[in-house]
């Protein structure tokens, strides 16, 4: 299938056609084959101008801590306002697995045989980088296609919630009711990066839940979290929400979407919704960029022959390790 | 001067001599002329051999917590001990304000006269990467020049203390005895690094400092902190000490002593020193190499000219960010 015949279908087919259309594109987009890769370029850049006014919603937590369950009534609870929503995953063990079990469709069954959702798992190779990458790329297919919400999934652990806060709109962190989850979320500083923070099964201890909550929002309140001079130039800013929620109770699903609502039209209003896909697109560029250097040098004949060698001189301390790295830099600069 | 001549002053000149070429030498490698470069690798290479018998320590703090009172009062203690110690700093703003305020001689006024020991403040200019490039090489100068203790200090903000960890044996968060503080470090995901936490002014209020070490104790007991799979393989692993101190009054700084010859003792049994040091030397080289690709990418013509237009579409909308980085990427290797 060519990229305008792959390009027709995500927009304009109907039905069955734009869903296989949107599963073609968004292979042709994870393939990694030379040759595939300057279809996708033209794809890409013929939807983007389709897309932009969809709203993209990060949604992070540990393992247990109810994603799923949240995600398909929220998903359902928008549909049932007229929105077309998909859900996208991150999962960065997928590349170790093989395996997704981010945005595993038999985990939201009532949403993923919806005619208006769309749900795709985690792309299953590649570096965390590539994975976000392809995500952001699946994601400009699902926006382009008429999907209004978009929901990117991941796990809290490691990098991945960093990647996907920075691919997202608004960035929600998902927490149990209990002391230890939140603390470790503030040590790894993930907190920092959440304009929502939901406490899910709150029904299942709501002392717990309520304590839990004013721990967060004190610490979300701390200095240093707040008032960024690069966020003060237009007018209010917005200040991280703590809820309550039981996703399984369907309890707290329209006080969140009215949460989101209000966040949306605070950071339209003061700018900060197009400054933040600005910065952004740029760093998402940079970090492609720079990938795409560290690919290179590493796959430099002259680079490759000198490596072991380099390394080893370093670890035994015979060479500096910044001599090491001028040196290997140069061979590669000399030999291209 | 040769680096013949400054290796000679360095490792076998005596006081004054010494002290001298200790100077030209860090000045050499700090030049970012590129005929000296050439010199200051030879120069490197030459002391290496000397090095990797000092104990380096990094200790971090933001200011006003009282790092050159307790620098101070740990230096001369350690001098009493029959140590020669040399003081570095990385100060993350020095690039900024062209001045460098850690390390700041006049801040301490004993230590810095005394001829058993060597203060040398952050270079004041460049990237935080090149920066700490400049203050590691620095830091096998002082080594090859005979100081046996090296403390790395730098300030409780960014990305500096990530650094500073990362090119020392032992890692000391220094706090105040007042809630806050400790949060924001445990917040920003610092308290991971720490070795060993001080709470400094201790005396100044003894239940608050109390409290924090409880609180900061029990965050560092939090799964996760410990026993990474990597540290598991030689015996006993350190846990990290949270100890009180008050600098001005010189309580506490034996009892620290007395934890840092305890680690170093347990991390060299163990294999962590040997480790920890190959991880930092094969990190720095590729940060290096990172930081190289990055220049030559900017400065490459064709980039240049290329890029204000590239990045005006990414953010404008019209073109992919991983699509420019593959034109950029590919612009840069068709016309090298």
């Amino acid at each position: 299938m060519t990229a305008a015949a792959l390009f027709e279908g995500v927009v304009h087919g109907r039905a069955a056609v734009q869903r296989r259309a949107i599963a073609k594109a968004i292979t042709l987009l994870e393939s990694t084959r030379a040759e595939h890769r300057a279809q996708a370029d033209e794809l890409l850049t013929a939807l983007l101008p389709h897309t932009g006014t969809a709203f993209r919603l990060g949604i992070s937590g540990t393992p247990g801590v109810g994603k799923s369950t949240f995600i398909e009534a929220l998903g359902l609870h928008l549909i049932g306002l007229g929105h077309r929503v998909a859900v996208l995953a991150v999962d960065p063990s997928s590349s170790v697995s093989g395996g997704a079990i981010l945005g595993d469709k038999t985990r939201m069954e009532r949403l993923s045989v919806h005619e208006k959702a769309y749900i795709r798992p985690s792309p299953s190779s590649g570096t965390l980088g590539g994975v976000a990458e392809k995500t952001r790329e699946a994601m400009l297919v699902c926006e382009a296609a008429g999907h209004d919400l978009l929901i990117v999934e991941t796990v809290g652990v490691g990098q991945s919630e960093l990647a996907v806060a920075g691919m997202t709109d608004m960035f929600v962190l998902m927490q149990l009711p209990h002391a230890g989850d939140e603390l470790q979320a503030i040590k790894k500083g993930v907190m920092e990066w959440a304009d929502l923070v939901l406490i899910n099964k709150a029904d299942t201890d709501p002392h717990a839940a309520t304590q839990a909550q004013a721990q967060i929002r004190s610490s979300l309140r701390l200095p240093g979290q707040h008032g960024r001079p690069e966020n003060a130039r237009h007018g209010a800013l917005w200040q991280p929400l703590v809820l309550q929620v039981s996703a399984l109770q369907g309890q707290g699903v329209d006080r969140f979407c009215a949460a989101v609502a209000q966040f949306r039209a605070l950071q339209t209003a003061n700018g900060q919704l197009v400054a933040r896909r600005e910065r952004q697109a740029l760093a998402w560029m940079w970090e492609r960029i720079d990938a795409g250097l560290a690919r290179a040098f590493r796959e430099h004949p002259q680079v490759k022959s000198l490596l072991p060698r380099m390394q080893a001189d370093v670890v035994a301390g015979r060479v500096a390790a910044s001599t090491a790295a001028r040196t290997l830099l140069l061979a590669q600069a000399t030999t291209e």
